[in-house]
């Protein structure tokens, strides 16, 4: 082959992004006047309420936006989002501002589009397992409509966050192992496009093979291509039978090494989530329990009376072969939800590790085969820095989190936090992992996106602005 | 709100997809003069090899390409789009041709890209559940090589398919009511770009919150925004018991209601597969079988022997509500190979219902709650045309297909044919279905596609627009 084709010499290479500015008093104030006709007191600059949504539950500097607005329908979205591209005005989504990588703070300014007021249950259509909700309905409001169906929607991180909101940052929680993130779960979307368009993704059947796959393409985009304004989501029979246990090791290694291989031996875990010893102070001082002090397993079985009695057996010998004992098992309703409860609340738990400090949390996500040497190199460098960070995670998906409780006003300890946070990223793409198992990128990884993807990135980059050629769409977020 | 802003004004909106032409003798002759030196007789324009690669296992007519290559790796495929680019030829990834939808006719000519040569297992990793492939390599050939590892690859479409054209088409098969389609069993991609850019998409970790879902893009795409050279599909570990049966039904109407009531129970079936009477004589016939030729669903349990139980029990209460009867269980190995064997070649089975006739697949997918009135309808429609389709299908997922066998010389029976699918699939549409759950667009599904994605069909096409602005990745297919 000659050479005289230099590589990609046809192609057409993302220019620069392109980002509105921060709107200048005039083109706020004929923004306001083109949508209050359509929201009255819907849209809103009150100061309280800007800065209210300037921030998320990370540590990033918060960036109020410009107004806020509180829409009732996809037709009230789309006629926003017309708006705001007409006066090249930024749009940030904002579900319940429960986000960890600032996928909310408005950098440079906008109108912030609050959707939690979008917050009916559409359908429930219990003979498909399946329900259609708007994006501000939350997880729990969910489960709890659905309880006399006995159904669930297994999608749980932490917070009480928004489905939209979870949808959009490709969530996940306790329970991925057996019922995956959002991204096995959602089925379709309504997503409203930077030009106004409205788009209906996907569709109600379990499988097609009818087009690109937009759904899983809004999935994730963090509100970077549009704003899902109705969401159908996969619902789960609840299990004849659940028991949960905690279980507890002398070393991290042990418990790690009991997860990789229960799982790798097939055992149909629903829930097995870690947390370390500093986590698990934290746990018993927030939610005022009485666990040992030592690198504990959650874990959960579903299935049939006889099925979940098998697994426990199989899974209590395996624990033996790691170490584990004090084997403390709750099969009441009530006892399992003081358990993950707790869990749930364990990165609040943490915060009271040092009073007035705040919390920063991140996550990445390895291959399993990966997870024990990962977490132990981990460990040596938190102990190395000597920063308060317990860890925890969803260990059954190769997925951790470290919950690091710092000072803001110490500019060492951010220093110190800031390249820790490096050492850890590298080392879960150095593993062949990611560098965000289920946080997202928002401006907190924006930066190790060019490693993490190579030429990928450009080719996301080549999507955006084809989508969203003026890049109106939360800016300055993922890519 | 002012109506000063016309909806969509600041669209970019697609313009017509740009098609490369057929090539002159002289553009050919260039291409060739260009790649010649790195493939040598790996490229070819020989008669025979052309007519070979103009032509899937789909009734739609042959059109074969101008070249044939059969590259060795990603860089040289990376070259080979790089010329076709230079000369604006077009670029037909090719497998193993067992398509069944026209995905790989080359309406426009050009260089058929044949991937069959890049058939290596480049790693299996046991200990992650997962394995990195070639393209070119089969799904039995993988499941051969895995043997000796109490691992599976899941995804069976009826043919002996290539790894990287079942992900092109979004492929799934008579498991995926369990382990999922191709969409849930990729985790990450190599891709080679219309520019010649080698990209990877994803990564080894079970999930991940960083970017774009460029592997979903990739999957179902067909070929039109890139062609993939490497594969990391996801293994399962082979059940501690199997337990197959058969059980027949007085009409398809029970058969169909006992798969619903079984789905909606949330009873954890394997595989459970519908064929109509007249598809149970086919496989009879073809597969030397004697069961009765009624309405008969092939199901499969996977489990601890204590769960296969207790799901065939279960499974055997739920038939007899429906009118099941004459049940036929296959616990050992091989009775279970003929069983299923049988199962994957009922379309080649149909075809000898009338010799010399050809076979026309078409396959649709609902939700589950309206399948029992869609195949119904179907049936309707089949006996009203007179046309002979047997019905089978992967129902479990609410996906089934027609195999219709016709006299491509009898120009009526092709217009009823025509009509036919054009019925089954607004039928689709109607009950919240896709136009196809597992054959894909091709060529055959193209004009269902407005119809079925709207506005996000114009979404489709800016997202080819911006990914290949030549046109020149599979042109006519899918977009």
């Amino acid at each position: 082959m000659t050479e005289t084709h230099p590589p990609f010499s046809t192609t057409a290479s993302a220019p620069p992004m392109r980002q509105p500015r921060r709107p200048s008093a005039a083109t706020l104030a004929a923004l306001l006047a083109d949508l209050t006709p359509l929201l009255g007191d819907r849209i809103t600059t009150a100061p309280g309420i800007l800065e209210q949504h300037g921030h998320d539950e990370s540590w990033h500097h918060p960036a109020a936006p410009d107004a806020v607005c509180f829409p009732h329908s996809t037709q009230e979205v789309s006629r926003v989002i017309r708006a705001c591209s007409h006066h090249n005005i930024a749009v940030i989504p904002y579900g319940v501002g429960t986000s960890i990588e600032g996928q909310i703070i408005a950098e440079r300014g906008g109108l912030c589009v609050d959707l939690s007021r979008m917050n009916a249950i559409v359908e429930v259509r219990a003979e498909d397992l399946d329900a259609t909700v708007q994006p501000g309905v939350t997880r729990t409001q969910l489960n709890h409509h659905l309880r006399a169906t006995g159904l669930f929607f297994s999608v749980d991180p932490g917070a009480d966050a928004s489905m939209g909101g979870m949808a959009s940052t490709r969530a996940s929680g306790t329970n991925t192992v057996r019922y995956g993130t959002m991204r096995e779960n959602v089925l379709s979307l309504t997503v409203v496009m930077a030009d106004g368009r409205i788009v209906q993704t996907g569709g109600r059947a379990r499988k097609s093979a009818a087009g690109y796959d937009l759904t899983h393409l809004m999935i994730g985009a963090e509100g970077t291509l549009g704003i899902i304004t109705e969401l159908t989501v996969k619902l789960h029979g609840l299990p004849e039978a659940i028991s949960s246990a905690t279980v507890a090791f002398d070393d991290v290694a042990g418990a790690v090494n009991t997860v990789i291989a229960s799982i790798q031996c097939g055992l149909p875990l629903a829930r097995i989530e870690l947390l370390d010893a500093l986590a698990m102070k934290a746990v018993n001082q927030y939610s005022r329990l009485t666990h040992g002090e030592k690198p504990t397993l959650f874990l959960e079985f579903h299935g049939t009376h006889a099925g979940v009695r098998e697994q426990a057996k199989a899974f209590a010998e395996l624990c033996q072969d790691f170490g584990g004992s004090d084997f403390a098992w709750a099969t009441l309703e009530e006892d399992r939800q003081t358990l993950w409860q707790a869990r749930h609340d364990a990165a609040y738990a943490a915060k009271q590790l040092r009073p007035g400090m705040e919390f920063w949390a991140t996550d990445i996500c390895v291959p399993i085969s990966r997870l024990a040497e990962c977490i132990a190199a981990t460990q040596l460098d938190v102990q190395a820095t000597g920063l308060t960070a317990p860890l925890l995670g969803h260990v059954g998906d190769g997925n951790f989190h470290l919950v690091v409780i710092f000072d803001r006003d110490n500019q060492d300890e951010l220093e110190t936090l800031a390249a820790f946070n490096q050492r850890l990223v590298a080392r879960a793409l150095a593993a062949g992992g990611t560098c965000t198992g289920e946080h997202g990128v928002g401006i907190g990884k924006r930066e190790y996106m060019a490693s993490e993807h190579g030429d990928g990135w450009e080719v996301m980059r080549s999507i955006k602005q084809a989508l969203d050629p003026q890049g109106i769409m939360n800016p300055g977020k993922l890519v």
